[in-house]
């Protein structure tokens, strides 16, 4: 048996932590590349990623990372993709598919786009995939298996390659899906953005109330609070850059959360239990689906140890 | 070696779900009891729970489980804890204790406490331990290990039957606070209360969007949405009996939560990045403290799978 020609020769990628040391990651383990390129203005990141070798080659340079690249995937936040697609522009192979993995995709299109030349693929993308870690230690080349990737082909893409880049994600071990660029962004600050600003605020709340310790915050976080707090510790840059690059879609879902808590916090001023009790159960109803689409694990409280043994295995003697 | 004596003859739970049936699991674990009463009105409740021989009598009266008992733990939906009250009253024994595992205090004791006679000791507790899942089948008797239960003794309580009851949830596995009631609720609408009903309520806004479908809320709930559906797929009529018990606390922590929201989305409109990046950055560190403190897995990504290998044993060999 003899490994199949790679999908590219070249691929660079642009920022090394989480996401795009995955990516590297995945691209290794799938033998998708002759050579991955990886580049980092953190001197931190490129001196560490040296003993991971999930990159071929390491660089302080953009532009002489994507110098002959086939593929070329910007894995910074999302705030700096402006600046980074200026200077790799006139470094960019004829014919290379330029993408990325930002959380935003609107965004992205307005400030990437029109930097580079005609004669590259730009193909935003986004893999719904991610820890409340950072770092290029953080990454693992399973990051994407069995979770989607977003393509969104800006109008006027060329479809092979937009075809050669789902293949791709595919590839990694992602499922895809492509539309356009607004209702990705829209759909996101639902599934992720406005969660994760949630999150980030009860957190900040929790730490604010000056009648409740922060000590006692923590010991009694296994009521619920403490599942907040994993989202609420993602990398803080990254989502700063989420927020400002996704500001109307954002603010739509936030003004229809307010408005649903309003509702909810009238009802239990007024004791409408019935209220209450018909959306708990709805609610549960979706937690069912969303294990049964393989988009959560089945295991009681996320794994978390302890766990129940299963009832039937357990059958100990009846004691009189 | 010899079984020490067990701290009760007879313990009496009202309500075997998850909780009524982990303690029953938890005191048979520690042998805690020469007999254990269990009770559920819910006739599936008793007829599932005799092959699961947590309780060594199970009956439909709670009163006849009450009957000779030396503790009587309420284990049912908050909002029933009166009338079982008043029905069980007749037939405790004097000196017996009794306790509960609701999660609201204030309520509880303005509900149970009237019907009790002088002559047994009614002392509430609240183990913050649970998980999503409901009934008999959804016990284990590790529950409690790890977490916190809190006391709120009435003023009067008589300090030896406080100790008791202390020592019964330590040997369940439980560290135990004493606090009073008014301030174990509130301190549980910030860890437990208000962060479900956030959770409850973004997953009702977001099964209500109509220009995003449900089945694109569950593909893509990997972004952070997922998340929260744990907690929202929780008890319906535990939580509706929260929420109308700790009406005061809920709303008052709420108010506070929906003001910092508020700013949180102003400067998301305005572009105050510097504001937002300070919030994230504290953010993180709460989780670390959680994680720290043992009440929250340090696992990434709550140990859902795929999980990254240790990186210092995934030296691959340097392909060129």
């Amino acid at each position: 048996m003899t490994t199949p020609k790679p999908m590219f020769s070249r691929v660079a990628i642009l920022g090394i932590g989480l996401l795009g040391s995955s990516v590297a990651r995945a691209i290794k383990r799938a033998h998708l590349a002759k050579h991955i390129a990886g580049h980092d203005r953190n001197k931190a990141y490129l001196k560490a990623a040296q003993s991971m070798h999930f990159a071929d080659s390491l660089t302080d340079s953009a532009s002489a990372a994507v110098k002959g690249a086939d593929l070329v995937i910007l894995a910074t936040p999302v705030g700096a993709f402006g600046a980074i697609a200026r200077a790799i522009a006139p470094y960019l192979k004829p014919g290379a598919i330029v993408t990325d993995v930002g959380s935003v995709k609107g965004a992205v299109i307005a400030d990437v786009g029109p930097h580079l030349p005609k004669n590259v693929h730009f193909i935003p993308s986004h893999p719904i995939a991610g820890t409340e870690r950072s770092g290029p230690d953080a990454g693992f080349a399973e990051l994407f298996d069995g979770r989607w990737s977003i393509l969104t082909p800006p109008k006027g893409a060329k479809k092979s390659a937009v075809a050669t880049l789902k293949k791709f994600w595919e590839k990694l071990g992602s499922k895809v899906d492509i539309m356009d660029a607004k209702h990705h962004d829209l759909v996101l600050a639902v599934t992720s953005h406005v969660p994760h600003l949630i999150a980030y605020n009860i957190v900040g709340t929790a730490d604010d109330l000056r009648n409740v310790t922060q000590g006692e915050v923590i010991k009694y976080s296994a009521g619920g609070f403490r599942d907040f707090t994993r989202i609420a510790a993602s990398d803080p840059t990254m989502w700063r850059d989420v927020f400002l690059n996704n500001k109307d879609a954002v603010l739509e879902v936030l003004g229809r959360f307010s408005e649903d808590l309003h509702a909810l916090q009238r009802q239990i001023r007024w004791g409408e239990g019935d209220a209450l009790f018909a959306l708990f159960t709805r609610t549960r109803a979706i937690r069912r689906s969303i294990v049964e689409a393989g988009q959560d694990s089945a295991t009681v409280n996320f794994g978390r140890t302890p766990q129940p043994k299963p009832v039937k295995k357990k059958l100990a003697k009846k004691k009189r």
